[in-house]
């Protein structure tokens, strides 16, 4: 079974409903691209052929609000693709299937879903990392912010006799080669199950939109600039086994299962799985439609609500409530780090067509 | 909208989940009706003809264990109809929509999924009084003990000046003809509304069983056998009023949106809609297979797990606690009753197919 950490449910302070706006931000981004491959690359007229029903699976969907936008803007873009071909939407129904792990908040989820919504929901509790619907039966996958997450840390990492134990840190960001090839090693076979069960999902000429954090092509992937804030999390984790609160084996046992993948890393476990065609793979920049600057209190709050969870079952509930708060202090340490790696375009996405 | 008042979650002494084998039992008695009626009516050839997916529907499923047994007897019976014509279900995939209120803990339902189910699962949030799915998209719908949930209280109960105010009492049970009336023409609006949107979801020679709480039809409605409950709540009630805890008028306007319906009278309503035809109508004795005298403790810890987020939210939470002490304390006088109802047809099943 993979491993499962929901986002923090409810809509309380620390709540992931309160804090996603970076995610959503990164979203609206991306809207105008699955628009623009939806306009040009989906064969609506064909995909409802034998049956009038469009069904969209959201995975790794949370608890909202972002995951309802985006599935909005799809049908939106569905629709606009059959005017454009002066084809009728009277009779096309849309049913939209909202994954996640079983621990996720789905009554949550269930109680936010709009009365006036257009669609049929559902919800679909489990791990895409296994096989979620039957053949052929979805014409359009969504996955926005979940990728990155491993289906769990790699093993090696937990050897203390290996190469790989990965010694003060809690991530690959700054780690030896070794460490960095142990989450490479995870992410491909991730990757091609992912691709492997999400090819029998999906009906032929169906189309399935990725948007994850990713890399440059050039950049080595231990300088990973988003793990900037990895890293700040990290040392406040030593900081706090100098003052005797936490055990240093507890840091070096711990490891977040989240990867960034390149353009070119991705483009080649597609083309070796086999099941899709590469529509478009984009490395775009969030960052750069905000103007205002990073506020990292708002990140380490988004960390928070995402991660919280992990590093509880780990060090504790008390540990964590420290932990967050003697990062938030290098607030300006962190802002300044943030503002030179953040140009880079640190988000991935990737339109594919089910051969 | 339609009124919803979840079973109680979780697990715990008055959780739903612990005091439901009732239902549990009455479930066992039509397993074999089902079976029998998979087995002779429906067309499975025909029903996978164009997908090899048999998509099955609980509606008003609750948080189980009850759904998952009901679920797994279907998919058996199905896979039996295959063999027995000699065909193979290698193929054949099942999905299931596990269906009830948006206020469902569909958490709880997600978490006891079985990891070795030999099928895919989806919850749907929303009133069965609503369409759930799109155009034709069911096979199978099976729902047990929740149609005799009215969609709202008959709003004309609720007039002070009305002959339909239901005075001193909390149910039709030995109330007058204009009460009773009141509660049949909802009901029958209820059905019509059913009918019709099942109609739409299910497949042309696709199959729906209902079980409910039923009548004979020599029986008159304001003399329901399982109204004896209702009956000594309503009392415990009024001996609150007079002991001050409670408001009479609280009373009055209070009315459970519950109705048992006799095989005439839905034989007319199925007949009347025209969507379906009635394969099997029938009227079981739940009781007569447990051979224990009636366990009144038991019976109202049922009662309870169903119905106390109803009691609750008009009396308040501490009220119930008392409610259901009080009753509790005529076990005596209320086995009697119950020994002389329940002798009596109290289960209403009906196997209906998509004309």
């Amino acid at each position: 079974m993979a491993e499962s950490f929901p986002m923090n449910g409810g809509d309380g302070t620390y709540s992931y409903t309160k804090n996603s706006q970076y995610q959503r931000e990164a979203s609206n981004i991306v809207k105008e691209i699955i628009d623009e491959a939806i306009a040009e690359k989906l064969d609506v007229k064909s995909l409802t052929s034998t049956s009038p029903t469009i069904r969209i699976a959201d995975l790794g969907c949370s608890v909202g609000p972002n995951t309802f936008i985006s599935m909005q803007n799809v049908i939106a873009a569905v629709e606009n693709k059959y005017y454009s071909q002066s084809l009728s939407t009277e009779k096309i129904e849309f049913q939209v299937f909202f994954n996640d792990h079983v621990s996720n908040d789905f009554n949550s989820l269930f109680a936010s879903l709009s009365p006036d919504r257009q669609y049929f929901a559902a919800g679909v509790p489990g791990s895409f990392y296994e096989l979620l619907f039957p053949s052929s039966s979805l014409h359009f996958v969504h996955s926005a912010y979940a990728l990155q997450w491993l289906s769990k840390v790699p093993e090696k990492l937990l050897d203390k006799n290996s190469p790989t134990w990965n010694k003060g840190r809690i991530h690959y960001t700054g780690a030896s080669d070794d460490v960095v090839h142990a989450y490479t090693t995870e992410f491909e076979k991730g990757m091609e199950i992912f691709l492997n069960t999400r090819g029998k999902e999906i009906v032929g000429g169906g189309m399935m939109v990725l948007i994850i954090p990713g890399i440059p092509d050039d950049i080595n992937h231990s300088d990973l600039p988003a793990g900037v804030l990895f890293d700040f999390l990290g040392s406040s984790l030593l900081d706090m086994v100098n003052a005797g609160i936490i055990d240093e084996a507890q840091v070096d046992s711990f490891n977040l299962p989240i990867y960034a993948a390149s353009p070119k890393e991705m483009s080649r476990l597609v083309e070796r799985n086999g099941n899709f065609t590469i529509e478009k793979i984009e490395l775009t920049d969030p960052r750069s439609k905000i103007d205002a600057p990073v506020n990292v209190q708002a990140l380490i709050m988004h960390l928070r609500a995402a991660m919280e969870g992990m590093f509880s079952q780990h060090f504790g509930r008390d540990v964590v409530d420290e932990l967050f708060e003697r990062t938030s202090q290098n607030c300006v340490e962190i802002s300044d780090r943030l503002q030179s790696t953040y140009m880079k375009g640190t988000q991935l996405f990737i339109v594919l067509k089910r051969k």
